[in-house]
């Protein structure tokens, strides 16, 4: 059985929170495969490629662990890639409404995939790729939010503004 | 005692959902106004009057319908109806927030009005029209979510962009 | 159309919370029949005649309110009242998993009925029939929760341990 | 890497609900382990071999399925049975509180078992043990909710008294 | 010891439900300072001046109270004005994924800074800036929402256009 | 001003979840008088002596903390304490009907008494009193939830049953 999952979302960027799910998800499965969705119509701070580098650079040490982006429906993708999972990550603070919304829908547009939600560290249950850009842009340090690299990018983008 | 309830909303656009809550509200009242708000300020997909159609083809076999679209008060239009009911959907998913809001603003803004509300099948309850308009426009397949003329209508104004 | 509605529940014992709800109803529905459930197995604090009689004094100003009380599914009451609509009450702080639960379930075991949600004035949103007796155990006066009759009947029922 | 997920819970008695869920996890995991509770110290309808043996008549069709039960902590079950995975359902009318502490808790007594959450089919989003239960007291028929053995039992049990 | 509490947020524009917890603040401690936050990159309909003048006229008759606005972090506000605390409305309808990810990241931002929560009025529990904002651009009287002065306002800045 | 806080509550046992909570109300209040409820009517593991001595093993090393206990309404005792301010928790998990209707309700017994919620630390949100007496009598090291006082006597209290 090809035992991959698809932890699909925008990331913009990756959080600490991200990297605690995807190294949780290991422990489950043979291989991860973080997938960027490249939606155009949504405001993203980083472009797709600067979103999947960040990702890359930020999950570097993990074995297993494969960077990707993709167009279209979500669960179009899980299936070309030959999976049948995806992953969420379901925080104590969740917008439940959104979460379950999108693993219904996705279940009604493909019956072969499931939505398999995982809770991240507590320490990162209240992280979100929104707030942290807008303390970034209010002059506060973000190292414990996310990883190096991403708090230089978030400064480069928010800060020469 | 005029037994006349107001289904107010903006329906951008009607789903299976809002169609299953209306078939409820006839097992209760003598007449169902099905309301489309015409807020100018809002950003819908699609205007007032393409909005109204398809609500009419789509309620087309249901006696004691009547589909109309108002401007300003929703407590103001149900009066001038001669009612004295609003009915809104409350799926397990609902946004409370925003539902309770309204209705205890609507009742401080007329006492003379009472929000009533109804929950559709369980089959609808994660059914939303902004899921469904994004999913459209990622090619997916709503059939199962809105009538025939409503899917074909969302195909040719966002798959035509 | 038979136009009337059943208010069921367990009152123990009727707070102003509930005769706002039946007043609301009242704008609506030709008749409220007030439904005590008489369910042997829940631990009341009130038996069944005492609940009846304590909602007869309260709601004894109110014209088109009848006081019952019924065993077994309060659906099959609500068919052999000639109804087809159940009342509940629903707060910002309502038990919402149950309330849904309970309209879902009872919608399973018979299609002719629905369930209608009305929210109360909000200075009793916070209202409970639990809260109001430990209170009163603890020696608090309730008379802004409760009528007068009532509140006497819980002192003496409280009290007198 | 041993590919078996344990879905630990009380199921007294076991509901349409739960089979829906072991059947998507049959979708990700080799094997499923439904994992009955043996805590003396909560009341249940059942005892723990009738449970069981519910569970394996409602699942006999089932392949890759495992019935056990189980004393103690639900993480040392899951190490004894060497696998690193609790399986629980997450309806959208959970109780998210409790779910959610159990599975931190359960996190904190073991680092190498993690909590995945699915969703049963929406239909079964409302079924409850205990609402079933109260149900089949009051002589409601639950043959959409439970297994025709279920069904048997639940009557043997509750209209005997 | 300093007691001096901050109630930090946008006030676009001051509701009756801000008021009201000022008012209760004031019981705790020695002074409180509604502090705006000038933050250019919302869309806020009253320009910070503006919005601090509504709240002088609204809170002149308070003693102990004080109106400022600051740019940049909030908890860096807090620090420089010689606080450690800052106050947050909670009401029944809150947003509490918000309001609870803004008080977790202000505590990584600075440990020395608390957030506590206090409940307005419940009859203020529902009001929001954003829907009295809609209210009054569909014509209503927003009277017992808010005071003369700021209805004032609001009428000339959304029905003059 | 007598700037003293009261942190009521049952405490069966007191956890690290309650102790931090204790040294952030410390950082705005000069005392906090933690006040355990001796309340016949629940059923407490403790008894109202040995949640007492626990409390004040466990606080030793904080000054200005008192450890009390009361009879009847919270706000009487409050009020009796001369001061006019209820701490309690409010956590991602935690259960905010309860907490609401509880404030609520103790604002209409007296209006002099406000309730502040606090949030304690995210490591802490999960902590629960019950599901710690479930884990210990299931056999759980809970050394990373209570102090090792507390643990002891979990112990002795659960499993020489």
């Amino acid at each position: 059985m090809p035992n991959k999952a698809i932890y699909a979302g925008s990331f913009d960027p990756i959080t600490y929170g991200h990297i605690d799910l995807i190294k949780r998800a290991l422990k489950i499965f043979d291989k991860v495969v973080v997938a960027v969705a490249d939606n155009t119509s949504k405001e993203e701070l980083f472009t797709i490629k600067e979103r999947v580098a960040l990702i890359k650079k930020s999950t570097a040490d993990l074995k297993k662990v494969e960077v990707d982006s993709f167009k279209g429906l979500a669960v179009d993708y899980v299936k070309s890639r030959g999976s049948r999972t995806i992953i969420r990550g379901i925080r104590m603070l969740s917008d439940f409404e959104y979460e379950f919304q999108m693993a219904l829908t996705n279940r009604q547009l493909s019956k072969d995939v499931e939505t398999m939600f995982l809770m991240p560290n507590e320490s990162y249950s209240y992280l979100s790729s929104k707030l942290i850009k807008e303390a970034v842009s209010l002059g506060a340090n973000v190292g414990s939010f996310v990883p190096p690299s991403v708090e230089k990018a978030l400064r480069k983008k928010l800060l020469k503004k």
